[in-house]
């Protein structure tokens, strides 16, 4: 049914419900409504002025603590907490699914995703994860925006032996919001994105963490000349810090296994600074110019 | 000889050697033209082809290889090669200096300076080393652009008992040029300068080299879902490889030191992952947003 742009495609969803909504649950939510993919949005949520943020930006049809409430009557649910919260929201949202309906979600992380929310799956419900690879620095329902996922990449990880029509509507909704969409395996995409996200943003808030702890004057002149390179690290340090203790928490072996890597590189380019090693130096700084140009010839710089 | 910045003033000096025309030599010379702080500007390279370019691009009066030649008549010196040709090209230099001129530089690091350059700065020459932190990615002579110093930070390290007249010089040099000076020590601005601007480029050039050690398939898909943060990273390892080998080579002590932080710091992470504790994580992550907070506050973002 998909017509990308789409101003007369039908709504693809009676009723949304999203669980969560923080950055990309209310960007969702917006981008649902703005593009004419659901016909109703409600929303989740176990804070009490999350929801009433919500109401009040006018993003969603009806915001509640009650997740009962928020089930009434979806075809849809998105679940966008922190992953860290998806096997509570996962058994308790077990009992409240019917058969037909759709469950999905917007974690970084998608291994744990099956694991934890698919046990509380019932038979003749879908569990089809995803994953949108998009977000800012900034956290909260007022912080999102309607075309947050335009031009951007989804990566959808259905299970194997997936419902087909179950995967074509949630391929199909990201689509008509603006994103270009991946199938991968779930095991795949947390191996890739370890090294794509998980990495640099764990190296960041280690690299902004070691600058804070640095002397009061030191500090204060590491920020003046921060535009040499670290500036683009704190950007990426000031993410939303429950999110990410959860993704590394739940992609804890494909992160180990990536920084393993990154240690013994950067102790390899730490001896050659110490033993004064320029070849080995300037070959290595050379290799890397080439993955630059990868992203520049796949128009992603 | 364009007014736009300071119409009424006059050029600051008469003739200005720029040893070496890459991205940073092109840019001071295309801005000491452009804001008419120079009557003349010439280049010496000993790259014939960057002669050539620089001529062809109409940014210097005169391209030479040959330093005697560059420095004929000049009342200001500029080193803008890598920091690594410092100690060669203050050897050749030495004897071509007369009573009042002025040499300066724009290297990354600025005890190296004083250390290689120094020893063959005649009596009645003036050292006045600078760093203007600055730059793109990009290399060579048609990198550079006049506007490149505008809104920058320019970070000058004269040493103690430096004729100030000579320090006055090159600081409005830079204020007319755009940029905002700071005075130093070469000491304190190695320091401040590795964890700003060394160590972040050392590890985005370490994470890109792992990237581009894994498997093909796993790489082209690193390089297609790079937007997730690594490649922020990418752009800084796409920097030029032998200013940066430079770089780390003499301000060795003060990136191994803030390296060695770093590593531990990471390495209590990792622990932190691998053994579950989320609320370190969480605390860690927490810190962080506190120093970009004082970057958005300090307008450096």
């Amino acid at each position: 049914m998909s017509e990308t742009a789409a101003p007369l495609a039908a709504p693809l969803f009676d009723r949304v419900a999203i669980v969560g909504v923080g950055l990309i649950g209310s960007s969702l939510a917006r981008a649902l409504t703005h593009y004419g993919v659901a016909r109703q949005v409600v929303c989740a949520d176990r804070s009490p002025e999350h929801c009433a943020k919500a109401m009040e930006l006018g993003i969603v049809e009806r915001a509640t603590t009650d997740l009962a409430e928020a089930l009434e009557g979806a075809d849809l649910v998105v679940l966008a907490t922190p992953v860290g919260a998806f096997a509570e929201v996962g058994e308790q949202l077990g009992p409240l699914l019917r058969p037909g309906m759709i469950v999905t979600d917007v974690g970084s992380v998608k291994q744990a995703v099956l694991r934890d929310v698919g046990p509380h799956i019932p038979d003749g419900v879908h569990l089809i994860p995803g994953h949108p690879v998009a977000g800012t620095e900034h956290s909260g329902p007022e912080a999102g925006f309607a075309t947050l996922f335009q031009g951007r990449w989804c990566i959808v990880t259905p299970p194997p032996g997936a419902n087909e029509g179950a995967v074509d509507k949630v391929v199909t909704m990201w689509r008509r919001i603006g994103s270009t969409v991946e199938l991968m395996d779930a095991n795949h995409h947390d191996r890739v994105l370890a090294i794509t996200s998980h990495l640099p943003h764990l190296i960041a808030y280690t690299i902004v963490g070691t600058a804070s702890d640095l002397e009061d004057d030191t500090k204060s002149e590491v920020i003046k000349f921060s535009a040499g390179g670290f500036r683009d690290f704190t950007r990426i340090a000031a993410s939303d810090p429950v999110m990410w203790r959860d993704v590394f928490l739940n992609n804890r072996e494909a992160v180990l296994e990536i920084l393993q890597r990154f240690t013994e590189d950067l102790t390899a380019l730490q001896r050659a600074i110490r033993w004064g090693e320029g070849e080995q130096l300037q070959d290595h700084f050379t290799k890397t110019r080439a993955i630059r140009r990868g992203i520049i010839d796949a128009k992603q710089a």
